[in-house]
C-alpha cells in the first residue's frame, strides 16, 4: 500500500473549486467532485437533533437512490436553522447543478459547513455553478480541499494506492473542521473517492467500521455540528473483480481506515488554538464501549485538557473523569500513565483492568488560544 | 420565612474550625460541627464510580446507624485514590473524634475536599482534633465555613428561620465548591443543619427534590468530583410538632429550597475565572429530564460559554448543543431568547414547544482565567 500525503484523484474523477463570493474575505467557498461513472455510496451525518437542511436532502437522496454523480459543497454559510427555506436553497442548488450537467437532482449530494442561522446565497452559488463545471479537471482536487475549509489552517488531505484482483486501487480523502469550534461550528466535512468496483453494503460496512476508529474518535470540545458529513464515492473505474464480501478484502479496509484516522488526526492537530497531540489509550475495559466511553471522557475533560496545556502533570484529573464517565472502573485495578507533557504530542495510557476491549482517542489541549478565537469570531 | 446571608447555627449545634498544617498557607483546613441532640441525617454523595474514602466510609455508616452527633472535615487534602490506606485515614479520624467526644464511630460523618492522591497527614489531624473540640461554640461556625474552603474566594453561607407549629426552626448551610476546578479538583461540600423535628423518611426526600432543583442544576465545566457531599443533619431542638409527612411541611421544603439554591449561586459566581452568572431556562420539555438535559447542555457547551465570556451573541451554539442533547426538538418549534450579554448577569430562554415541563440550571462563563487557574495549579 503505498500513502500520499496528499490528495489524488481515482480514476473517473473530476474536481473544481471557486470563490462564488459567499466568503467575503473573496476565498474559495464553493467545490465541485464529479464522477464520470455513477458512483456508489456510504454516508454517515451528525446524530444532531437539529440537521441542517444539505444533510436532510442527502438523507432523502440516498433512500430513493443508489447511484451518485456529483458532489456539491460550500463553506462560509451552514445553511442551518433557516427554516424551509433552508431545504429549497439546499434543493434548488442541486437542481441547478443536475441541469447543468444533464443528471437527475437524487444522483446529487450537497453539503454546506459556516454559520449557522443565515439564509444561504442561493444567487451567488447559482452564478458560481457554471463555473464550477467549466473548472472541473483531474487536478482540481486542490482547489475543491481549499473550498471547503471555514477556520482550518491547512487543507486536509490524504490518499492511498494498493491493489485488488491485480488492478490498482486508490482511495483519495479530503476532510475540513478545525475543531467543532470557530464558525458558530465548525463542521466536519469528510469527502472520500475511490475507484474501487465494491458492493454497495460492503462499502457502507467499511465506512462505519473506519469512522468508528477515525472520525468517532476524535474531540476538540465534545460540541457536535449540524452538518457533520462523511461521503464516501465508489465509481468502479479500477476495474477490479467486485468487492462483495465485508470480509473480502481486508486490503481495503486498512487502507480506508488509513486514509480516514490520517485525516482525523490533521484535524485534531489544526484544532482551533491547540498547542498539543493528545492521544488517549484505553485498554482493559470490560466492553468496547466502556473503552471508548473513557477515553472520550478524559478527552472531552477540560480539567485534563487544561493542564495538558499547562504541562502539569495531573492524574486526579484523568481518574475522576474516568469515574464519573459511569463505565465499569475500581480504584485497585486501574492504572495511568502519562508521558512527559513537556512535548508537543502526549500519550495518556489507562488500563481499567477489568476486560480485554481497548481503543484509542485523539484530542488537543484546551488553551486560552481557543477561548480567544471562540470569545471573538463573528 | 426569614432570610440571612450569613450562618446562623440552629438550636443545639456547635462548630469550630482550626489549622491544623495540611494547607502549606497555615489556612484554616480542619472543621467540626457538633450536635448536642442526635440528629437524623439526609445525605446525597458524588455518583462518580471512583468515590474518596470519606464518601465511603460516610455511606457504611449512614447504612449501619440513624443518629449522628458530629461531621469532620477537612480541606487541602480529598484523601482520595489512596488504596486502602485512604479508607484507614478516615476510619482513624472517625474513631479519634469518636473517642474524644465519647461517641461511636458510627454517629460521626466525614468529608474531605483538596488534591487526590496525596496521603492524608494523618498525626495532624489526630493533633488538631483536641483544638477543635475545646473551640467548640454556637459562633464558630464562622470558623468551620472557612476550613472546608480551598480555591473558593468567599465563604458559602445561608440561613433562614421559620415556624412550624408554633415553634422557631432555622435551617443553616455552608458550602465550599470554587468551580470543580482548581485542586485539581474542586468538590463541592454542603452542610446543612436544622433544629426541626422531622422524620428521616421525609428529610430525605425534601433533600432529594431541593439538591434536584439547586446543586444538581449547576455546572461550572462538567466535571465531577470524587468527594461531592451534601449533608444534612436535623437535631429536633426546636420542638415542633414532628414533621412526618412529604406534603406534610410545605415551608420547611420552601425554606430548604431556599438554602440549596442560594448555597448553588454562590458557588456558580465564585466559579474560578468566571466573569458572567448565567441563568438557563428551558421550558416546553416533554419530559422533566428534557428539560435538564437541554439545559445542561447549554450550561456545559465550551462554545456557548465562551460566546458569553466574548459578549458574542450567537444563537447557533445554543440550537447545537440543544440539538446533540437528543431530547425532543424541531426546529420549528424551538424559540431562544438571550438577554444583553455585555451585562453581568444573563439569561437564556429556550422553549422546546413539545410539553409542558421546564427547568432551570445556573452556569458560568468560560475565560483565560479559568484555563491559567487549571493550568497553572500546583
Amino acid at each position: 500500500m503505498k500513502k500520499y500525503q496528499k490528495a489524488v484523484l481515482p480514476l473517473g474523477f473530476k474536481a473544481s473549486g471557486i470563490s462564488c463570493g459567499i466568503k467575503k474575505s473573496g476565498k474559495l467557498d464553493l467545490a465541485l467532485i464529479y464522477s464520470n461513472l455513477p458512483a456508489k455510496a456510504a454516508c454517515l451525518f451528525t446524530t444532531n437533533k437539529i440537521k441542517a437542511a444539505p444533510v436532510i436532502l442527502c438523507q432523502k437522496n440516498l433512500k430513493q437512490n443508489g447511484s451518485f454523480r456529483a458532489i456539491i459543497a460550500n463553506s462560509g454559510n451552514a445553511n442551518c436553522f433557516n427554516g424551509s427555506g433552508g431545504l429549497k436553497a439546499a434543493s434548488s442548488t442541486v437542481k441547478v447543478l443536475a441541469d447543468s450537467l444533464g443528471l437527475k437532482d437524487k444522483n446529487i449530494l450537497v453539503a454546506s459547513t459556516g454559520i449557522i442561522g443565515r439564509k444561504l446565497p442561493l444567487d451567488k452559488i447559482k452564478f458560481g455553478i457554471p463555473v464550477l463545471i467549466e473548472k472541473l479537471s483531474t487536478s482540481g482536487i486542490k482547489e475543491a480541499k481549499k473550498a471547503i475549509m471555514t477556520t482550518d489552517t491547512f487543507a486536509k488531505e490524504f490518499s492511498v494506492k494498493f491493489k485488488i484482483s491485480g488492478k490498482t486501487v486508490t482511495i483519495c480523502g479530503i476532510a475540513k473542521g478545525a475543531g467543532m469550534i470557530a464558525p458558530k461550528m465548525a463542521t466536519l466535512l469528510v469527502f472520500i473517492l475511490t475507484d474501487a468496483n465494491i458492493n454497495t453494503t460492503v462499502l457502507k460496512g467499511f465506512l462505519r467500521s473506519s469512522v468508528e476508529k477515525s472520525f468517532n474518535s476524535i474531540t476538540v470540545d465534545g460540541c457536535m455540528s449540524t452538518n457533520d458529513s462523511v461521503i464516501l464515492l465508489a465509481n468502479a473505474a479500477a476495474g477490479n473483480k467486485v468487492v462483495s464480501q465485508l470480509g473480502g478484502s481486508k486490503v481495503f479496509l486498512k487502507a480506508l481506515d488509513s486514509v480516514c484516522v490520517e485525516l482525523a488526526k490533521m484535524i485534531v492537530k489544526d484544532a482551533e488554538g491547540a498547542n498539543k497531540f493528545i492521544e488517549i489509550k484505553v485498554s482493559g475495559a470490560k466492553t468496547l464501549k466502556d473503552a471508548k466511553t473513557a477515553a472520550l471522557a478524559v478527552a472531552n475533560s477540560n480539567l485534563f485538557k487544561t493542564a495538558c496545556y499547562g504541562e502539569n502533570p495531573n492524574f486526579g484529573r484523568i481518574v475522576s473523569a474516568i469515574g464519573a464517565s459511569m463505565v465499569e472502573v475500581r480504584e485497585d485495578k486501574l492504572k495511568i500513565r502519562v508521558s512527559p507533557l513537556h512535548k508537543k504530542n502526549i500519550l495518556v495510557e489507562v488500563s481499567l483492568g477489568e476486560g480485554r476491549y481497548h481503543t484509542v482517542v485523539y484530542t488537543s489541549d484546551l488553551t486560552p488560544e481557543y477561548i480567544k478565537i471562540n470569545a471573538e469570531y463573528n
